[in-house]
């Protein structure tokens, strides 16, 4: 690929080689949630390192990220470690730092989507959406919420009303958020952007009324298709809010209407 | 605990302390699936392991596992790395080898189930399941099922008629297998049987009519309490069937209705 068509976010999530196994990054304030630079953006950066020493396995099939401290704007330093390379696959642990300190830590099993076989007996279905047009831009929420969390203008969000209770104090109380996302500068999605995807909605927390910070303790995603052009239909929902803690799951649908992407995470609850 | 409280299940993925970070564990052939060790009994072995160096956050809340090669009966290596401890909790690497060669890689957050606040908000609702007395006994399934699978015994397992389909035959398509479990010799569930039980039923490919070995990738576990006594409603199910894999969902529900346990896996699909 030419430099001319990289995107945004394949600039921003770009890793520089300090040795075989060491790659420095730097994290764009503009990807900042609450004070603190997004998990999924994080997760974007670590693929950027994890595919760069992986060139015959280029694609993330599943990763599993532990979140070990907030995430500040600036230099990171990435390593990886080969811990198993099979035939067509190979799995990886990764650690990123900033000034020593550890921010996250990841196993990756990567693959080639490209080579998967074609078989889908998907059993899911895609979320019913009104068309982006009809849904609530989280770029034009009220209250403040752009101001803090710099990221939604990265992205271009829409929110399926039915679910955007929250934007007017109204939350369901479902724990379900829906809507579309895709890249601001108009980029395709590709197997990295959806992992970022994959973190970049407000919290499921959210639509049941609690605002405050909810840490991710741990991340695990898995792709499962390389995304057709066009937006992403995006699912987020919990089931299991209990003990100070809840599940977040989340589901990526491209334009074909296939399933290609899926994660689930465990999270602090907001303490507000 | 004294030794005569210990269950079969204790002592099977029992570890001895080598140094301050690695121990030896035996693995049992009762524990074998298909000619492979059981991957719910190797995060048993793993548990144990962590908890001895995690006194003050003895509960694993979340782990994931890589599955790198199938375990075999015999001796086992483990080693366990801590890489962040925080107040409450403890975020450990673990490796699992046998002979030098790599079985398992995880990483752990270890925290206090017992210290956890009391809210329950949980939507999710448990499966409808008739008396364990009106379910189906995996130890009685016929056609050499128990023969390959010595671990069947080493449970109490009762599969819900409705989703037994393919003991006989005749799997529903749905890909939904459900019904209870609880350790053979009568031991009452508790955090480290939980995540065994996690990965002790017939795979849910079974309910699409897919026999054979499915090898599991990855799986992350998430424990949300500690169980009440008595039976574990399991259930199991699979919503996406393609390119050649499938993820697996698995929710444990204790007696008193509480949905303790959740984990999701991305496995291979059954050549067969």
């Amino acid at each position: 690929m030419s430099p001319s068509n990289l995107s945004e976010f394949d600039i921003a999530t770009a890793v520089k080689r300090q040795s075989d196994t060491s790659f420095t990054a730097e994290l764009g304030a503009e990807w900042k949630v609450a004070g603190a630079i997004n998990g999924g953006y994080l997760l974007g950066v670590a693929a950027q390192a994890l595919r760069a020493n992986s060139p015959k396995a280029p694609d993330p099939l599943v990763v599993s990220t532990y979140y070990l401290g907030p995430g500040e704007a600036g230099p990171a330093d990435i390593t990886t470690r080969l811990i198993r390379a099979g035939k067509s696959s190979a799995t990886f642990a990764l650690d990123l730092t900033q000034n020593g300190s550890p921010k996250t830590t990841s196993l990756a099993t990567m693959g080639n989507l490209g080579a998967l076989p074609d078989d889908v007996a998907t059993s899911a279905t895609p979320p019913e959406l009104p068309d982006p047009e009809h849904c609530v831009d989280v770029a034009e929420a009220p209250g403040g919420f752009v101001e803090s969390a710099p990221i939604v203008k990265r992205y271009d969000m829409r929110i399926d009303p039915d679910t955007a209770g929250f934007a007017m104090g109204k939350p369901s109380g479902r724990g379900l958020l829906q809507g579309w996302i895709r890249l601001a500068d108009g980029a395709e999605p590709d197997p990295i952007s959806l992992l970022a995807f994959l973190d970049a909605l407000p919290p499921v927390m959210f639509d049941v009324g609690r605002f405050g910070w909810a840490p991710t303790m741990e991340l695990t995603t898995h792709l499962r298709a390389i995304p057709a052009p066009g937006w992403i239909a995006v699912k987020l929902y919990t089931r299991n809010i209990a003990g100070g803690m809840f599940e977040e799951d989340c589901e990526l649908w491209d334009s074909s209407g296939r399933l290609v992407a899926q994660s689930r995470q465990l999270a602090r609850q907001p303490r507000g």
